[in-house]
């Protein structure tokens, strides 16, 4: 992504050549500021925090925080160490799990001494190919929205997302926004709904900021807009990404995606989930029952961060006496997806078209 | 409602006996500060600014408008002038035009030098009866919750309402707070999930400060929640107000609604309606087509008013060039509701049941 000329990714290696840099996400849009992490603690509390946040980009950030591990002690203890602190870190997203998995098939029965640059090498070989992944996930995507904008009459074809699974929330490209930006630049007019997505509104301060770095018209609402907008013919598609999706295509997201599914469902607007292989859990399949669900602090509910014209400031918004509650994600039944868009091309979501894709899960 | 020991309405006569005094509701819950409205503009501006808002509480300001602008000017001119202007304020709540239609009907005829005193006391009765309507749906509906908490092996009963249908909305008692609070008295052991209500957080200011006061354990969510504490049996009954219900039962109330209705059929919650019959247009059937939705200034999106710990401040939560949109509304399909909630008892949101209650409309 280009940000005022420059080709930026949200994780690369500062010119040491070690040293991990993100964008600090929590302090998007009031400021482009990154963040260097040079110890696997590090980069457990960027994921915990939230400095990187998205399951892809969690997934590259851990995988990287195990080499930062490594570098301090490359031993087997070392190795066990990393993963521990680093898979603790947030519960929801299984690409977590799943590049610290492959960063342990990887590093395991490497000898210590060529552990540290093998697992930089792995590290890099998964944000690249989280990369080409949201490439693909772009084409395809982009193709339904090139046939909406074929058979509608209205301009410009309205696409309505949920929280940020932008470039932000990856590497580069995005997962639900890779279809947009690929559409655009393929000539395809297009409005983009961004849901601000409470309570830390990624939507609002990162999915708006992307967009309008990428050239993307498109409008703020409050999340309790969509289903408003959709009875009224405003939007022909949602488009959200996911942080685990099970073998049976029940797709867990920032919480509020199912209250949208439920809508589009209602008025027959698509609805379709965007993700890279990573995020499948091929080990469960009851989506409502089997994915952990991440509760956070009440305080991120309570609070909001915002700009006073001079500098960020956090304001509390309820009595201070009232308590509150802050759970992330929600699980949408796969009965409510239209499709999944993923890096191999679409599917119905239901066991038997996934595997369709990915024979081998 | 007693606040501090001292007995509150959300709107009253000073000791002069004409100003028209009203909880700033803007303020709230951060400040606890009374409003003077001596002119019809006065009043007109406190309902297109919110300092009052639900649609009981506008229909009375909007009566007691009436009055003020009758006590500059008595005549024929006088009236149609305050009308209209009052009338121009705010096109969802329904209460608005019923209320003046009612202040038209009784002065129209009046000799301009006894209006004024008539339009004081055609106001108070519109309070009054409000005040009873509400005290009758807290019956009707407390009856449903002690049912539930009697059936339920769960305690306490776990009640959803979005935006704030309570006393701050009406004069006293509130419409989806009556039954809680009525509830509450007779001894049912209850929690209130709130919802914060974006965009201007009426849920979190206003019902959590209420509840707070009652005495009613409550949480706030985000407005993104709700189906997620459905889907997990976090919610028993969903009770929320009404801007504007139709002859045949549609709903409009608060932005996002729709789609806790939506959730609540989803996963077989009871979704309620609670409204007084002000709120009815029997001139309608068709919510989604008949009923106007106000649109307001996108900036009650873009911006947050919040507690910096000092004083009470408004930030930006969006990127400075990104636009945003702000419908204030949605309408819930009456096929969505499982029952409307009335001063005369509980019916099914059609034509049939809700003409059984209200025979003449």
């Amino acid at each position: 992504m280009r940000i005022h000329g420059e080709s930026w990714r949200s994780i690369f290696l500062a010119d040491d050549g070690w040293t991990v840099t993100v964008i600090d996400q929590t302090r998007l849009p009031f400021a482009l500021e990154v963040c260097h992490l040079r110890t696997a603690e590090d980069a457990a509390q960027a994921i915990r925090e939230m400095v990187v946040r998205g399951a892809p980009l969690i997934g590259v950030t851990a995988a990287y925080g195990v080499a930062l591990g490594l570098r301090a002690d490359a031993t087997d203890e070392g190795l066990r160490s990393a993963l521990k602190l680093l898979g603790g870190t947030r519960p929801t997203a299984v690409n977590l799990c799943w590049a610290l998995a492959r960063m342990m098939t990887v590093l395991g029965d490497e000898p210590p001494g060529h552990r540290v640059e093998r697992a930089y090498a792995e590290a890099r070989r998964i944000a690249e190919e989280d990369v080409a992944a949201c490439a693909a996930i772009g084409r395809h995507g982009a193709t339904i929205l090139e046939q909406l904008s074929s058979v509608s009459e209205r301009r410009p074809v309205n696409v309505l997302t949920h929280c940020n699974a932008g470039w932000l929330a990856c590497v580069e490209h995005g997962t639900a926004t890779a279809p947009i930006y690929a559409a655009a630049a393929a000539g395809v007019e297009l409005h983009v709904w961004v849901d601000e997505t409470r309570p830390l509104n990624q939507g609002a301060r990162l999915t708006a900021w992307e967009l309008a770095r990428g050239g993307i018209p498109h409008t703020v609402v409050a999340d309790n807009t969509g289903g408003h907008l959709m009875q009224h013919g405003m939007v022909d598609l949602v488009i959200v990404g996911a942080d685990r999706v099970t073998a049976a295509g029940d797709a867990a997201n920032k919480i509020g995606t199912y209250l949208k599914a439920l809508a589009a469902r209602d008025t027959q607007v698509p609805f379709y989930v965007a993700l890279p292989s990573s995020t499948f859990d091929w080990s469960v399949t009851d989506g409502l029952r089997q994915i952990p669900i991440e509760e956070r602090d009440p305080d991120e509910v309570r609070f909001v961060d915002g700009w006073d014209g001079e500098a960020a400031r956090r304001v509390r918004i309820t009595p201070a006496e009232s308590p509150a509650a802050n759970y992330a994600f929600d699980v949408t039944p796969a009965r409510l997806i239209t499709g999944l868009i993923t890096e191999r091309g679409v599917c119905r979501a239901d066991t038997d078209d996934i595997r369709r894709l990915f024979p081998r899960g």
